[in-house]
């Protein structure tokens, strides 16, 4: 049985797309309910939660302000343009209002820097939308290769490779909001490759990499919005990582992960979306080696299966929920992990944006 | 049966650990023989002979010229280090000997046109021991992804990526010709690298890139060799496509080719050497797509089986011996493909280590 009591409330700001999966995984997950939705349009937001099936009791608003001032909502999902975010989080915030953002976190690191002073300074709880971080399979491969003392750590990490490509549709490449400078100007750097940075990131523990270099194949729009990128990371610590990272509206949909140590690897190939909602899996190779003559291996990748309850967009929601009933119920102090992850994230973005600037030339962090 | 009239007679010039799996294709290959073995020892020779079983009919010469005026020796296969390859290669065609050599085909782009002017003067066929491009996965790969009117066509490439790394031995690391300055100054750039750059030739048609650009992870032992480098490849034509490869004899053991199109993407995770001698397979996606709501894809990667009569090795040797007996019975010309495959992998490692030279600048082809 679900304690209603800890159930936290859920305000939605803004009728996107992304809205219809989040709305879902709210209803799925067991410590949260949806009870309000706002967009600047009343009728637009009676059609979005007529057509998704929104139960009676979710009260729709014409603005956004009207939910915010809203008691009975104790949390705002805020799945609004990027350019929005700073406003929107930084007022969700001054009323109290837990935070749950969709990526990117924000434009810039000024902005983010804005909203995560905003969130400390209310005692609010603040999480961006990496839905992925939240499926058991990324627990289990950290605890199954990453740690030094188990029996089958892959050991330092050498190189880290990952993708995010989607063939969009003309429709997307013309109008959606992720092309248009002045709601997005970061394009599918905001977008997926966020993805990849995170992942990089979490694989080396979340140091920062010491420099930040975009390689030539960038593709633009004509309104400059960048669709396609090539980055690579390096790290120094404790050995020389390289991470590249391929990010595409342009593509075929991918969505590798490859991180190789000195004693094995991990290969993913849907990382950020899992093939199917209740389970997913990874392979991972410890100890390959060539058989005599080269005319073999000694080892295949062993498959590893992962299986989830609840979706990750759903266990994101209830994560981020766990916290705010912490929070509320508890007197607990605000979890300081996201908001760090998500500027350790931007600050890369923000590198990428800047090597662009200087024509690919290395960035320093 | 095999038409012994058409047995190419093969000598190998010295005793390279590799030179025992290619005298193993050469015996499994219908129309090649093993008849000459030489090093600059006899002994060394003789016992080499002695401990992969060589037949009593294999002549021992304790020099490779006293192997190079055997008129019974049509082709010879060398795997000297890379600094004697113009040397004995040269020497070899000078003799009317075929030559079958082990990769990288030279030092540098001015060594291998002394070696393809001397194979081009004296008629001998030239050809160079990458043998995953002999592997029937290999030819699959590129009727099922690559031809453009074909259904499932992966459409134009985007992005290639590649690696081939193996955690080497301290005594690798310590004394292996790969890693001597004075015997192999290529390091991993000729060895490992050699794989992806072919393979990354080979999905653009062999069109060469139009720069190249190294990325800064570069490791090298004490005497200078590279031990570990990452190389990026763009092309502009007949859409912009990237390539990215990483290399290195300090990691474990991993063999990635990815390759992703418009339409559609190709995986493979044992491109230059197979998990097994009798088959190989690749992935697959044709039209992935995210379902409703983002929460899975509409296909999964297909995995293609490959079966192999003979490993890709004796395939190698298998269509060599071939282009030799065309030429020695039918009185055909010498493949040109070939040597002009190894020349455009020579020329991107010329550009790498111009790159490198150059601080990781852009090195235009």
């Amino acid at each position: 049985m679900v304690d209603t009591t800890k159930t936290v409330r859920f305000g939605i700001l803004g009728c996107a797309e992304i809205a219809r999966k989040v709305a879902r995984a709210i209803d799925l997950a067991p410590n949260a309910t949806l009870c309000a939705l706002a967009s600047r349009s009343k009728e637009k937001a009676e059609k979005f939660a007529a057509e998704n099936g929104f139960p009676a009791s979710v009260k729709i608003y014409g603005s956004y302000d009207r939910l915010l001032e809203d008691p009975g909502v104790d949390a705002v999902y805020v799945p609004l343009p990027t350019s929005l975010h700073v406003r929107w989080v930084v007022m969700a915030a001054g009323r109290k209002k837990h935070v749950l953002v969709e990526k990117p976190a924000a434009l810039d690191v000024a902005e983010l820097d804005q909203i995560l002073a905003a969130v400390e300074s209310n005692g609010v709880q603040f999480m961006e939308g990496s839905m992925w971080l939240h499926h058991p399979r990324t627990a289990h491969i950290q605890q199954l290769c990453f740690v030094p003392s188990s029996a089958k750590s892959i050991g330092p990490i050498h190189f880290i490779h990952s993708t995010a490509t989607m063939a969009a549709t003309p429709e997307f490449l013309e109008s959606n909001i992720r092309v248009k400078p002045e709601l997005d100007d970061l394009g599918v750097l905001g977008d997926l490759a966020w993805y990849c940075i995170g992942a990089s990131l979490w694989a080396k523990g979340y140091q920062l990499p010491i420099t930040v270099t975009v390689l030539p194949d960038v593709k633009r729009n004509s309104a400059g919005v960048i669709l396609s990128i090539t980055v690579s990371l390096l790290w120094d610590q404790p050995i020389q990582t390289l991470a590249t990272i391929h990010c595409s509206f342009l593509s075929h949909v991918s969505m590798d992960l490859v991180i190789c140590g000195s004693d094995g690897s991990v290969h993913l190939r849907d990382f950020t979306i899992p093939y199917q909602e209740t389970s997913a899996s990874f392979d991972v190779t410890f100890g390959a080696k060539f058989v005599d003559l080269h005319i073999g291996w000694n080892v295949k990748p062993e498959e590893v299966h992962v299986v989830n309850e609840l979706p990750q967009e759903a266990l994101m929601v209830q994560e981020f929920s766990r916290l705010v009933a912490g929070i509320k119920d508890c007197g607990s102090q605000p979890s300081a992990k996201w908001p760090e992850i998500s500027r350790k994230t931007q600050l890369v973005v923000h590198a990428v944006n800047k090597s662009l600037e200087l024509g690919c030339k290395s960035v320093s962090l």
